[in-house]
């Protein structure tokens, strides 16, 4: 949801299950079945949906019909559609498919960033200002909302820690190349929950809040929704979540890549935290994700444990 | 521990799988494995742990031993046993066993308390007040440390919500009684971030900070450490936890009962809080826990993930 937008809930969650959950899964989802699932997690109250990623699709053909899913999920009334874009051409291709919103990663870990996408912190920074460039050209009215990702912001699998200013001066480098917004990404489920608010406000003190509003949990330690109750409190109010935890880098048993919207909806509408989404409607989408990926193991403890006796969420449920 | 005691770490994690895991398990672990399993969870520097009940063998078989546990147990140096009685005549078996440390179950909802030990507050009240008058019967050094556990404190399978000032009234009257202090409970995995804070501050302004420092959390519905995250923001300091998340009621998969002690060690010692607990040393208590109870489900991310890289605990890993 760009910052410009009216915030329509206490905290809006962005599901990346079609993305960051698809792209991990090795079996690919028919067309036809994302398009349906993708209806299911909006008909359910989720105002973002990530709908795929603009790369090669010999790299990541689960995702190779993005450009088709952005179609369908822009027609979508009132959901907010997004994309990942991992560089100049993919947010070509983006632009060429209509997508309104992009985002593109930026790993502060420059060793994970040339192990991922073969480009230095001076590339990557290069690709969105010429992702820019191509935008500016546009009619105002028809420029796409452009994020920059720090990927890796909490610590690195190749590199260990990574110095928290550095990520705050990537924070600036990339408003500053031209991204509307920045997020925060715990790519490797390093964070805890006092670096989450720690690093936050580094990031605050530097380039404005309005400028940060967003967090990518991993749940890989199991700490995913410990760290997104630290960032609700710290104040950030876009929390990103995979439905049924697909995605990631799963261990056995127990462990999910994406910390689980399912779980993540309780979490925030227990603590009185409108997010407008509806239980029995989430359910039904998480029914469609089942019957899709046959042997895909689906994470989540409320799905089976059920609402509590005598809950009332925060969100009327309609 | 004692409040009355010196608290060695910042936070001190009671480690339940002896008892509220063991118990869940139909399967029962031999008393060589539970002495084995018992002395690498003290190795392992967890400073309290729970060891058994004491019920009649025929409802738990699986905790028929728990004298000689108490015995084991109190063998190992600076380790704090408790055990679990459910009424006067378990109290004084453990007494006869040699019990430093007992608590009390109390369920906040009667519902729940009539069902699960058949009997009303009043008359669990009657217990506690029959249990101190044992205690006081001893010279002073020989009494033990009395604590009461407020179960279904945050809500309950059978009533529903549990009003907070109930729940407050109990804790009074607990200590009224003859408790030396009270513990919260989510037995039921209803709780919230939120609730944890509020019931917490609640219950010490009416019985004072000093008569409630632990709390008992569940992870049915996934909260289980971002509630420890609030109870430990808030200001308790004993979190219980069970090796493996054994015990509670699962559901599959990925559901656990308790919350998994690793993963809470990994919390607190990632945020700077010590708990004196050696990482390594847990996983060989865990071996021991996997060999002993062989087909039983383990829960837990990190032991899976591992430690990050370049990761630096709380507590000097010796």
């Amino acid at each position: 949801m760009p910052p410009s937008a009216t915030k329509r809930f206490d905290i809006e969650i962005s599901e990346v299950g079609p993305r960051d959950g698809l792209q991990s899964v090795s079996a690919i989802m028919s067309t036809a079945d994302k398009k349906h699932w993708i209806s299911a997690l909006a008909a359910a109250g989720l105002p973002e949906i990530e709908v795929g990623s603009f790369v090669p699709a010999k790299i990541l053909p689960q995702l190779a019909d993005t450009a088709e899913m952005v179609e369908h999920a822009q027609r979508i009334q009132g959901l907010s559609v997004t994309v990942l874009v991992p560089n100049a051409k993919g947010a070509e291709n983006a632009l060429k498919a209509g997508a309104r919103k992009m985002s593109i990663p930026l790993s502060a870990s420059e060793t994970h960033s040339l192990r991922n996408v073969r480009r230095t912190h001076t590339q990557m920074l290069a690709e969105v200002r010429a992702i820019r460039a191509m935008f500016d050209a546009l009619p105002a009215a028809d420029r796409p909302f452009f994020e920059g990702g720090l990927a890796t912001a909490f610590g690195c699998t190749l590199e260990g820690q990574v110095p928290e200013d550095r990520v705050v001066r990537l924070a600036e480098q990339l408003l500053e190349a031209g991204c509307d917004a920045v997020g925060l990404s715990d790519t490797t489920g390093f964070a805890n929950p006092k670096q989450v608010k720690r690093l936050t406000r580094k990031v605050w003190a530097a380039v404005g809040r309005e400028n940060l509003t967003g967090i990518h949990l991993h749940n890989t330690r199991g700490q995913g929704l410990a760290n997104a109750l630290a960032a609700v409190e710290v104040g950030l109010t876009t929390v990103d979540s995979s439905m049924a935890g697909i995605g990631g880098c799963p261990f056995a048993p127990g462990a999910s890549g994406n910390i689980v919207t399912e779980d993540l909806v309780f979490l925030l509408e227990s603590m009185g935290l409108k997010t407008g989404v509806n239980f029995a409607k989430l359910l039904e989408a998480r029914k469609i994700l089942a019957a899709a990926l046959p042997g895909v193991e689906l994470y989540g403890f409320t799905p089976d444990a059920g609402l509590p006796k005598g809950f009332v969420p925060a969100t009327v449920q309609e």
